[in-house]
């Protein structure tokens, strides 16, 4: 057995000017890995016949599988199918199969009716093998060329993913023999370097199959061991022991060993003490809320949250003290405990975290610049605070406030 | 004048796994773009010297300015900067400057005693020119080869973007004579097909020197005029006349005629007519309030929310009766009207805006599917509701949720 590679490419001016972030290069990615591709490149190009080209040519002599996606909707800027069309030697024929799926999707699912541009969608290179797109009205193609695999989607994310997890994924597992790609993952809560020193013995004895990542995020480190397995026997048998080794040497800092976010965590914990929380957002203003929420299933233990971005929200939603808020300022340690207070009163739930900040890029003073946030949990008999300052833009001070408030809140769930 | 062009390479095994989703390529390209750059390729390579030299000897032929981030941290997995004092054939040496501020940032900014692998952060190739990073320990490095220009900064975004800022966009304007990039942008909210439909004739029409880009988003379409002016006497004169003439067909659906998201958009129409708002999220569980609150000085007009994840939080707080979730459930015409009432009665804002839906992948019901959402939007005395069906998966559908609930808003305040 051998490594299998793949090179993705993604189509679009708006990817070269910066006004789309790419999410489906990772999210493929992901994908591949978990069927054990390992993912070599990933390149971005304009919707130009002449950059698309150069892509097809360098990543063809790379990779096994070459992915690309955008440039297949019906307007003028999309030229890819075109393209491929070319390069691969075919010409333009109506495909029955996507014909019928356009039709079917105007009629039935979008109840529109449908127009010249869209039956055009359904037109394919006479070349390619296409995979029906039972989301959209642009089909998947799959071409062949010197024992390579080019495979085209279209680049919205929904669409796109239906065709990898429906067609590709399958397809890949049965054209290639595929080696296992394992990961292990821990989150500790502490510094880079700091984290660098505390295991550079462990590092300098890992073999060289065993890769070694470290993956900072938001104030905490990802560490990661990687390891191809060509040999069916050999999994999980190295790996695993460096793994657990890794794992006693960093337990002081030990957030989570399996791949999870923090919201996740908590999720599971309060699920295990069959407890529920709740929130009260200041500066972060929903952020925590909607880390809590994007995990599925988080109502069973997630009640709800009053978000105070004013004085009057604070005294008559959470019942601050106006003389607290005069005194010592909507940011400060005893408005945060008062929120909390309110919240577990108003809201009843056995945790709730609470934040008050000043995310930028105005508001800050001498006392407390911007980036200054204090924060409380607890529960309905015992709290703890801390104050944190951060030296972030508004965007990034949010995330990092949202992290380490979650951080705060699992930490006293565990010991309460 | 000539177009100057660049290259982004992004380095790191993490970003080939999936595991981040690479922003720092989106923030660069717009950054170049509006500086007068345009940006013909962005890679991405794991941490492999074979790999990142491949990409050096591509991208080197291909644009004028080779932008480079991650790889230069203190950890083992961290190559980037000894494989490029191989490529530009130098050798290590330390680097005053930067010595200073690693020993500065660990003293007086993190407060940590200062160790021998941060120190190493001060070493750099010798025939680079250095670039300081203020925001943390890895410097830039800036080479020359050939009449193209290397620079190669950290991965880690605020640092990057700090470099970018202070160093390299001011190096490119003294070092290029650079054209003018126009984008005009509008938002219109109609499905793609029926848009370029619309414009076909118009789309037909346009030099070729002003391109059209068609993005989606959130079931709405960004509609996108570029043109690349070498000659300023030409500035703006074409491709304004042009773009009246696309808001005039568009009329009927433009949300917005500059590139601002809608949260910005609802954020200028309440400061001009000196109005505030609140939200009262059930399955957006906070999102519609963080990209309210994203917006800097939104606390100028946005109050906060009340998010009720829970029948309890509903009644407590929001003042729904228990006999209308008894009888038409959470997600209901019925109970968003409520909602809504009940938050303007309480928070007390000019307008406001309740959702509620089941954002899946459990929680639907055969006349209630995942997807379904009730929305209303109002003032104290006037509200409107609408019903959606969307057919994603959890995280989209409270993206789209949000978006849509945000539009709705928007044409209320409009209106009233």
């Amino acid at each position: 057995m051998k490594n299998v590679n793949a090179s993705i490419i993604t189509i679009g001016d708006e990817l070269l000017i910066g006004q789309v972030i790419d999410t489906n290069s990772a999210w493929i990615a992901k994908q591949l890995n978990g069927a054990g591709v390992s993912v070599k490149r990933r390149v971005a190009v304009g919707d130009s016949a002449e950059e698309i080209i150069q892509a097809l040519d360098e990543e063809g002599s790379t990779s096994d599988i070459i992915l690309l996606t955008g440039g297949l909707g019906p307007t003028s800027d999309d030229i890819t199918k075109q393209v491929l069309c070319d390069y691969f030697g075919g010409k333009m024929v109506v495909n029955e199969g996507a014909l019928e799926n356009v039709k079917h999707l105007f009629e039935k699912v979008f109840k529109r009716p449908v127009s010249e541009i869209n039956l055009q969608q359904a037109e394919v290179p006479d070349v390619c093998e296409v995979i029906q797109n039972t989301r959209g009205s642009a089909p998947g193609m799959i071409f062949y060329k010197e024992n390579k695999i080019y495979i085209s989607m279209p680049g919205v994310p929904y669409e796109m993913q239906g065709i990898i997890e429906e067609s590709v994924i399958p397809l890949i597992k049965e054209k290639f023999e595929l080696p296992t790609i394992i990961h292990r993952t821990i989150l500790a809560g502490i510094g880079e370097s700091a984290l660098a020193e505390l295991i550079q013995d462990f590092e300098k004895r890992l073999p060289k199959e065993i890769k070694l990542a470290y993956l900072p995020s938001y104030g905490m480190v990802r560490l990661r061991l990687s390891s191809v397995v060509l040999d069916k026997k050999d999994e999980n048998r190295d790996i695993d022991s460096y793994f657990d080794e890794l794992k006693i040497l960093t337990k002081d800092f030990l957030v989570t060993d399996v791949d999870d976010s923090i919201p996740v965590v908590i999720g599971k914990l309060l699920q295990s003490k069959n407890k529920t929380m709740s929130t009260a957002e200041s500066c972060t203003g929903g952020y925590i809320s909607h880390l809590i929420t994007a995990v599925p299933g988080s109502s069973k233990y997630y009640e709800g949250s009053i978000i105070s971005y004013s004085y009057n929200v604070k005294e008559t939603l959470l019942g601050v003290k106006e003389s607290t808020l005069n005194t010592y300022g909507a940011v400060s340690e005893e408005t945060v405990i008062e929120v909390l207070k309110g919240l577990i009163s108003k809201i009843n739930t056995d945790y709730g975290v609470a934040v008050s900040g000043i995310m930028g890029p105005d508001g800050g003073t001498v006392d407390k610049p911007v980036g200054t946030v204090w924060m409380a949990v607890g529960n309905s008999s015992n709290y703890q605070t801390q104050r944190i300052s951060l030296r972030f833009k508004r965007e990034r001070n949010i995330e990092v406030t949202a992290m380490m408030a979650l951080n705060f809140l699992r930490k006293f769930i565990i010991a309460n």
